[in-house]
């Protein structure tokens, strides 16, 4: 743990007191979004301490021209990045004369923070002292409606505490702003239009080279004592990038002023890119109509929406739940799956880094959560969107040689091409193709709905299981195909020889897409001879890849009765972890590449990993060996890496190696174990926490076409509970450490397995095991 | 080969026909250098074609700022670059109003570029039509003195062919240079001043960061008829970074008028920096003292003295003749040997690529030509070279993880610090380190000179056999020590285990260090105690790196009966060279960087690198089998592949083989057999084509102080010879395809093995054999 600030609370993240150097941190803690759009959470008004400026638009973002040292060849010519979209949510206070700015002020005191993720609504309040002796109390409440998701609402309050006050408000959009993370301190934005009406004003900007057109709008509205006096600004600035209108108020000492603003983004993505303006007008009307009161009573409801169906409850155990109530708040603010164009950027929309682009994070860790907490459309939504890129991974494998239709998807993307350019990681962490095919075997087997595969998924797993079948090599000396020059999901080890997780998923890919064509001839006869005649798929090609799935080589020690991770493992120093001096961690800050290459240390879940996708192909035995002789060398260095092992663990009955893990899963951004959280948040982490109850804690699997749980709890907690919503059953699950109680919504009984055994559940009857 | 067009000439290397497109190809084959400055056969006159403008100053770098894509931990802030220093062979020559450019005259005729290797003059001549019509004919010398090395000298001759002719010269320097290597397009050059003095010119630079200082100079004289005129110029114009002067001549039709130009650099590396003006003035005395004629004079006699020493002949194959005395020439227009602050940068003065700074192709490649065609005081220098860097060697270890005065020389330095920045690389190429190791053990061999040892070279040998001790790791699976995570000689492989050249390199290093340390104990006791109390080692120590030396394991195949070279090489594909198509080569423009990785190509000798640096460790059986393992699986991608395979090939009696790979070496630029002439010659390649003479037809060899020969000749060849100066010693070596006859200046006899069979060689009496 690297921080400890946040305080405890079951709904909500807290900060009390101003930190300045916890400005950055509380920036990405306290982020908000809805889906469509999302902003750090920066200060409205002025602030010339260290911060790090960010709103985020879903789907938009700028190829940024690579930039390496040594170019080889097959590297992409771009890299996608998260763009930093215009500010709208800047307003200058002048408060007799005086610009508030926490940074200079004379003192700060009661200052507060609180996201209140029951109603997504973020909250700050302090009182400051100026310069010029003015005493202030303010109060700001700020959300993005759920509801109008090019919507978001500020209402910034400032009473004067000890005598009368000028106040002018500044309300702004800033369309001149830059990225943090560029390559060559590009401009990524051009502006076309700035303009003022009345209270409203709009800037139209375009993204160069991706011509993403963008309308940022601004409506503001005076209150003094919460009634809106109608006033229009006394002037309104225009310059280049950017626009400022002015409200003079006088408030009395303990009188309160406000300004309301409504501000946000209209997007080419969905509208006529000529009519930005006009549309955004419109969510103003709209906004004005509603009302403060009501969109805020909408803003609530739409969460408690969202909550009754994704929320665990945690009993006795304050960090825990505020733990994973706020990694589901994320994972909702960020992805919502109403928009198959869309996915899960790493850092959500809480800063630049990653790009902002998709990884297998999405296929590996975040597809179950969003099949079991929300209508299976949005994980199905998230397959579409690979699939729709299936031409692109094509073209990206033949920049690497291969040909026939083999697909590799791209380890980093935003619109199908690579954007990653490290030789080891771009060209060789070729699992990532695996997870792509297992994402399409776990959304059927979760959801029961096959249609998906001969309508679509069958082409991308052709494309793949071709990937593999080309990239195996047959070793004369083996007798075998081997999997030469790759990088697992531990990232600690590169360009290795027969990585026994992706030798395991290449097979694996084979075997399923021989048996789904298999399938589809017989069921589903039309798709077939449609699929297999658009690619060119003969038997005798699927005879070739059999050959290969059927002699994978995988690298085994008999002596430790284990999968080993990639040939010459068991040449390595076998270090413990914990037999490390402590000063050497994290070792990838300590430690130059080379020493963490040789060494044995796990970046996250790696042979582990083919443990949890393929937990079935083993035994209880073998799992219980491979995890001991693993997780004594995993650094969890990467955010994905506790998850999988407090599954594991609690497979195992390790709970309170499963509890710790779950904690740094759940708070490693609110505590910071990796020492980043300034950067922003570690969202596609996120829904490992939540497998990490519901398959860890819960046990819950499914098999067959039915839940199955065998309920765990660790000895800190009271009880959990979760829902999952299995095939449009919405199934509660209640744990506590004498029972488990099941009850389900609807009007059609269920049966689950508890511990292996059968148990019916009739709707609105609560059954206790 | 790529390009045909260089004519096939004993002493020289000619072209004639003027090419836009051979221009850049043409200033990199024609570059001179004497040593302490060198320069690309650019035109003096102004060019409006493709050119790649070049001059540069012997140890004169710049520290550019590192980039890269992805920052790992222990990459080097700086990478020196080779720095293009102001241009002081600038001439616009206006004629009749007009400006003589080769990419704009009406035409061009009899176009010829000579460089003439025995008298190290590069001489240009051409006639040209203007677009005025003014037909002028053009000679130019140039060349860049070896007694005065600050001295370079252009004679400019212009004769007016069908009318008279107003001809202005106008000289310059232009310090207003940029580099075509730059990370960031950062200026490298801040001008502190320009000044004129009658007839010569000064500016003065200074070097960003590094602050070396530079006078770059030029002295102008005008000739009609060959008679100074004693011309001032008409007027000088400064500029910011250019000086430059004007000359008016009248020249009747068929006069002939010329400019004479000294110039050249005086460097605060061997001048008080504040007068380095006057150290120029003083070259230029000099030089109008001596007059043209002398100057021409001594450079030649200078040249003869090399050429004396060094030459070797071939008779019957020009081309074969050509590329010997080229490769010779360059080595020594590069690197004379003077300056123990200098090395041999793999491009020397021919361009900017590599950074010109020092790799390991200066111990493995270069030391043996000039241990045996000069003094041996160059090659101690070079070794000397190494030894005043150690301290920089073991702060690069430092940053790697190692202690206790390790050192890990660079891979590519200028001043010692590590400037090259791929972690598959920097980190891991460290074979480097045991080619350091092995050119001592190479000079003390070659010269008998053990002084260097004791003096300086145990220390160096301490801080390699340190590293090698420390990299080392014990593996219990195999009971042995490994060397994990390494690149070898073979850069198509990266991140390997157990490379053998690598793990065979560093066993051999620590064994040759105990035995030096037992040596200078005994022998050497005051020089004993003074290093083992500075570097601080114990017996203890010593007897850690015993073991780990005793205990090397080393990949072998029983199967093959090879060395492999490096564990799982035998789960590859193995294709044969031959039975690539020709379309996918060369693999390193054709393929992808996983692609290559994961082939089983070989891009220069790496098991078979060990096999020439220990030949006496191994059979010739053991070189048969290794030879014909691995040779088919090479493709000699590296400009230092060759040598070493045709000295393998002449070895094993393959001569046709042995002939193939000496031509290849030999004509590597002149025929362009890379596609990259343009960027600059590959120079330390050169030596090896020396050796693959030396060591590869003449077969000659040292063992137990006394030299070996097994002379073999080329089918193609009617006879060749060469000059080996041993311990002070010249003995000529003639071979033709019936005897070998050996020749030795002096007054002592040397005895000499030929074939196994001792021979005495009488001073100034022909032995033949």
């Amino acid at each position: 743990m690297n921080q400890d600030y946040i305080i405890p609370a079951n709904w909500s993240i807290i900060e009390e007191g101003f930190e300045h150097d916890l400005v950055k941190s509380s920036e990405s803690l306290f982020s908000i979004g809805n889906g469509a759009m999302g902003q750090r959470a920066n200060f409205e008004e002025q602030y010339s301490g260290k911060t790090f400026q960010g709103s985020y638009i879903a789907g938009v973002y700028y190829p940024d021209k690579t930039k390496v040292g040594w170019w080889k060849n097959g590297y992409p010519e771009y890299f996608a990045k998260v763009l930093n979209a215009p500010n709208w949510i800047g307003i200058t206070i002048e408060i007799n004369g005086e610009s508030l700015d926490l940074a200079k002020c004379a003192s700060v005191k009661n200052f507060r923070r609180e996201l209140n993720m029951k109603e997504g609504i973020y909250y700050r309040s302090f009182e400051a002292t100026l310069q010029n002796g003015t005493e202030v109390a303010i109060n700001v409440k700020r959300f993005l409606s759920l509801d109008m998701d090019e919507l978001g609402v500020i209402l910034y309050e400032v009473k004067p505490l000890n005598q009368n006050a000028e106040i002018v408000f500044k309300p702004y959009i800033d369309a001149g702003i830059t990225n943090e993370d560029t390559n060559w301190d590009d401009k990524f934005w051009a502006i076309l239009d700035v303009q003022n009406q009345g209270n409203s004003s709009f800037t139209v900007s375009k993204t160069l080279k991706t011509n993403f057109t963008a309308c940022t709008f601004m409506h503001n509205t005076i209150l003094i004592d919460g009634q809106n006096i109608n006033s229009n600004p006394s002037q309104t600035e225009k310059a280049t990038a950017k626009i400022e209108s002015s409200y003079e108020v006088s408030a009395s000492k303990g009188q309160t002023v406000a300004i309301q603003k409504f501000g946000g983004y209209t997007v080419s993505t969905n509208h006529d890119e000529n009519k930005l303006v006009e549309a955004a007008q419109k969510v103003i009307a709209k906004a004005n109509d509603l009302g403060d009161a009501t969109l805020t009573e909408n803003q609530i409801t739409a969460w408690a929406k969202i909550w009754e169906m994704s929320d665990i409850t945690i009993d006795g155990d304050v960090k825990a739940q505020q733990g994973i109530r706020f990694n589901i708040f994320q994972l909702n603010q960020t992805y919502l799956g109403k928009d198959s164009r869309l996915n899960i950027g790493p850092k959500g929309f809480t800063g630049e880094k990653y790009g902002g682009s998709t990884y297998w994070d999405t296929e590996a860790y975040c597809i179950p959560f969003y099949m079991a907490t929300k209508d299976q459309n949005v994980a199905r939504n998230l397959l579409t969107y690979r699939y729709n890129q299936l031409d692109k991974a094509i073209e990206n494998a033949e920049k690497l040689g291969f040909k026939n239709g083999a697909a590799l998807y791209p380890m980093v993307t935003m619109n199908g091409e690579e954007c990653h350019n490290e030789w080891e990681i771009t060209f060789e962490e070729i699992h990532r193709n695996g997870a792509i095919a297992f994402a399409i075997f776990n959304y059927y087997r979760f959801t029961g709905d096959y249609s998906y595969i001969p309508e679509k998924g069958l082409e991308v797993l052709i494309g793949i299981a071709r990937f593999w079948h080309q990239r195996a090599t047959y070793s004369t000396y083996r007798n075998q195909y081997v999997i030469l020059g790759v990088t697992g999901p531990n990232e600690y080890e590169n360009n290795v020889n027969n990585n026994f997780y992706t030798n395991y998923i290449a097979k694996w890919c084979i075997d399923y897409t021989v048996e789904q064509i298999q399938k589809i001839e017989k069921e589903y006869n039309s798709d077939y001879t449609r699929v297999l005649h658009k690619v060119k798929l003969s038997i005798a090609e699927i005879n070739q890849w059999k050959e290969v799935a059927s002699n994978m080589y995988f690298p085994f020690s008999e002596e430790h009765g284990v999968y080993l991770q990639q040939d010459g493992f068991l040449d390595k120093e076998l270090i413990k972890v914990d037999d490390l001096d402590k000063s050497q961690r994290p070792i990838n800050q300590k430690w130059s590449w080379d020493r963490i290459l040789r060494s044995p240390y796990i970046k996250q879940a790696d042979t582990l990993q083919g443990f949890y996708f393929f937990e079935d192909h083993f035994s209880k035995e073998q799992l219980e060996k491979h995890f001991e002789f693993y997780e004594p060398f995993t650094v969890h260095e990467s955010s994905l890496s506790p998850c999988v092992h407090s599954i594991q663990a609690a497979v195992l009955g390790r709970m309170e190696q499963a509890y710790t893990f779950y904690l740094r899963t759940s708070r490693l951004d609110l505590d910071d174990y990796n020492k980043e959280v300034h950067e922003g948040l570690h969202i596609t982490s996120m829904a490992g926490t939540w497998m990490s109850i519901v398959e860890g804690f819960g046990g819950m699997r499914v098999k067959n076409n039915q839940l199955h749980f065998e309920p765990k709890i660790p000895a800190q907690w009271d009880g959990y509970s979760f829902k999952i919503n299995f095939r449009n059953q919405i199934l509660k699950v209640s744990v506590s450490p004498n029972q488990t109680n099941f009850s389900l919504e609807g009007d059609k009984e269920i049966k689950v397995f508890v511990n292996g055994k059968e148990i019916v559940v009739e709707p609105n009857t609560m059954v206790t095991v």
